[in-house]
């Protein structure tokens, strides 16, 4: 009984903070974060600044909780394909297709990561380009797998995982004017387009991507 | 006689607006638009304000002419290039290669346009958001010229194109990363990767840049 009412209090706890983040983020996006106040948060969720502060020390908290999502859901999600038993030309395929689609549905987030690097505490965005640096790691070691086993055709796998990087991130920025693709969609024609930079061309549909039916989430 | 002296007038004024606009880029670089002031700038130059005031009517009117450079190099390059007698596989891989060493060129431009978009006036913010999309939309153009012809294999004309200007852009982020490498030879092997998601191979050089014995301005 005891371990349930703790259970719910986390559940609560979980809940209240993730209000308060998208409150967070949506007001960053919209009005930058310098013109951003943690007033304006808490009109915006119609809570006291006090509430806030229950869950987070200051907004600059609120911007490192903000920066980390997505490239913490891009390495799990790529960790995941990478210890799966797919082929090499198969895991990077999906490892393009799921990423595309987080950062899809991360696209404030990868926005204002962008802007606001500046303004991240140093220890952050240190551990961020850390993170980032791995995530192209990675990929350089699978597509050296790829080719050295004849399965991929890479021009030089320092570059083109560097330029698979700015695909996948450059998509938050322009997957709405597209419109008329689902986000899957475009998911997975991003991931079409990187398998035939390395020369992987099959008739079969490059990548089942299980993340396809669900919809991405309001900016 | 009166020509040739204001000629030389005009140049001074160019050089002086050169001058500033430098000095600014460098410190909007590093400390960020908003942290930064005229007085810093000036005292940078070690010139005065008004000094400043005589070329530029305030700092936002430096932020509007950094963030504006980079694109108009990029299209002026494009333009030139599809004007050009050479293939339509030819012309993308040499927008490719110039357009990479023109945003390596201007790295700091690129990185201060992407986190200050919101400094800058809509209607300025907009023209360049204009000008975004008639780069891509003009290689969207070329392959589906290529693709009509047989050229290029492309996966998606839409997306291709937007994948393209990913990886173009990204460029600005990690070529440093790559220091073993001269920007050229990046330029050229981005060109590469570009020119084999579009399943253009061939055994000669894809593209002789021009503008490959240049070196690159520091950031």
């Amino acid at each position: 009984m005891v371990s349930q009412r703790s259970e719910l209090k986390a559940e609560v706890v979980a809940l209240k903070r993730k209000r308060i983040v998208n409150a967070a983020r949506r007001l960053f996006y919209e009005k930058g974060y310098e013109r951003s106040t943690l007033d304006d948060i808490a009109e915006r969720l119609q809570v006291t600044k006090p509430f806030i502060y229950s869950y987070y020390k200051n907004k600059n908290e609120l911007l490192h909780e903000i920066a980390q999502q997505c490239i913490d859901e891009c390495l799990q999600a790529q960790s995941r394909i990478l210890s799966s038993k797919l082929s090499t030309a198969e895991k990077l395929a999906r490892i393009v297709a799921e990423v595309s689609q987080i950062i899809i549905d991360n696209q404030a987030n990868t926005i204002i990561y962008l802007r606001e690097e500046m303004n991240l505490d140093w220890h952050v965005a240190q551990k961020i380009r850390e993170q980032r640096n791995e995530f192209d790691h990675r990929n350089m070691k699978l597509l050296r797998d790829g080719a050295r086993s004849g399965a991929l055709k890479v021009v030089d796998e320092r570059v083109t995982a560097r330029c698979i990087g700015g695909i996948l991130v450059w998509c938050a920025l322009w997957y709405r004017d597209l419109g008329v693709l689902s986000p899957a969609a475009i998911a997975q024609l991003i991931s079409e387009n990187v398998m035939s930079m390395v020369g992987w061309r099959k008739n079969k549909p490059i990548s089942s991507n299980h993340r396809g039916a669900k919809n991405t989430k309001p900016g």
